[in-house]
């Protein structure tokens, strides 16, 4: 089960988190890209370039001490087709040098299409008579707005192909309670979110107690996410929102069960830009900073 | 403004629909698949070019007499970067012929990270000193879970080179109410996305009366549709649903004002798939059911 392999990473590296690999230009080094840029000019194919050379240095700083990343799509596909096949080519490394990678593209749709999103990030698609991967990565963010049956198609994905997915449900920006806060009944909305999340999936309960459909639970409202802890027993968490945002350690653990279990902690900006605070090379302060919040982590959960 | 635009060519075709390129490979006539297989053997490079000539075979074949179309995202994506780079091919090739163009993406993200999706997908990204397009779109559709501060990056883009979104309010299938209907004092959550999408965009009006953030709202749900239609008086509706998902043509009018604007209505396997019920060939067997789909809601229209 696919979250009983991340959270057996997570023990083997004491390290619950997670670096968010979203390679916005400005937070690659200039030298990186000016020198791409020196050979192909200010064009996309030296932007990817860049991208991938800044994220092999990264995964290559990180693996060993890090037991995840998430490349967050946005970043990618902003660079165009050829941003994708960095973010595959990331994703390929990543998975190559041990690490379990969560595709963060927030992927919706109705039945019949989110069986195509599943097939592309969790699957393999039939050409002919050959079942072939396109991305292939452990798991993927996905957006439950449209109900269960623009999940299930993940669920059934990853059952078969051993994956996962980790649905929005208390997201961390500053307008997630537009919607996801408002009262029905006694419940909020991601209260509904969340239960229905773990409903639909319980059949896939592995071996540390989560299903397959994990959830996004932003560090930045810690009293939600412990309220959604103490709730979701059998959903595994994943947290953004800590540092760049805002949340502390502190916080984030919230969203961890009482064995330290159950959750992992994103950090993008964080790690991947901390050369802007410091006179070392961008992938010694990554590192650097990797530790510094693994080590956090470490305190702040025992 | 881009829904002014769309709006044109409308009118001028006499035509609000849109066609769904969803090349969902058991879409292809076999033959196109086949002699890429052919040559390429069985890899997603081949499914790729079949998608191409297939896309590009409809393009033709619709240009004159569909005021646009709506690509979706999944069934490119599913074959890999290079199935990303068929898509902007196909945007490409349909903006050159005059059709305007949604991508279907349903993207969704916190605001730094939908301003990437923005800058992808209806704006530039600087590299150096340029600004460089990826896949500039007319229009992309977005999910509005995580409230306004990932709506607004794709109402400044819109804004600044003319561009639209459609968010999802009511989907169009049969897990949609799961979430989308519950009730919050009196009103449905679909209505309060639908009010605060019109409410955030309320700046950007255009000549025929919309703002920049259209509405996703499916033809399955027509009293509901009629209901949003009356309701959100600035706000252009994208309505899937009709034809193969089951909604019929008096039931997509519901989403369309009393001057019959104010919508466009799509099918997708319906048209591209409308050769498994004819003897012609794919693309002529498009346009006879195009025509067929368009004469239905002048009729119904009028």
């Amino acid at each position: 089960m696919s979250f009983d392999r991340l959270q057996e990473k997570i023990n083997a590296m004491k390290n619950p988190s997670v670096v968010g690999l979203d390679p916005a230009l400005e937070h690659i080094p200039p030298q990186i890209l000016e020198r791409h840029i020196a050979m192909q000019g200010e064009t996309l194919e030296a932007a990817v370039a860049a991208v991938c050379e800044f994220n092999l240095g990264l995964i290559d700083a990180l693996c060993d001490i890090v037991p995840a990343v998430k490349p967050q799509s946005a970043y990618y596909e902003v660079l165009g087709p050829g941003g994708v096949l960095a973010l595959k080519q990331t994703c390929d490394y990543a998975k190559k040098k041990g690490m379990y990678v969560i595709c963060d593209g927030k992927r919706n749709d109705i039945g019949s299409t989110a069986q195509a999103y599943a097939s592309a990030y969790l699957g393999t698609v039939k050409v002919g008579t050959a079942a072939l991967c396109s991305f292939d990565v452990d798991a993927l963010t996905v957006n439950a707005y449209l109900g269960s049956d623009g999940i299930k198609p993940f669920i059934d994905m990853s059952v078969k192909y051993d994956k996962a997915v980790f649905a929005l449900v208390k997201t961390s920006n500053p307008s997630s309670g537009e919607l996801q806060d408002r009262l029905i009944g006694g419940d909020r909305i991601y209260t509904l979110v969340g239960d229905l999340m773990q409903d639909i999936s319980k059949e896939t309960v592995g071996k540390y107690g989560y299903t397959c459909v994990g959830a996004v639970v932003g560090a930045t409202y810690p009293e939600e996410a412990e309220f959604l802890r103490s709730r979701l027993k059998h959903t595994f968490f994943l947290v953004p929102g800590y540092g760049a945002q805002g949340g502390s350690a502190a916080e984030a653990v919230k969203a961890f069960d009482k064995n330290g279990h159950g959750a992992i902690v994103n950090s993008s900006r964080g790690i991947i830009a901390a050369w802007k605070k410091s006179d070392e090379d961008y992938a010694i302060a990554a590192r650097n900073e990797a530790l510094r919040m693994r080590d956090e982590f470490r305190r702040a959960l025992s």
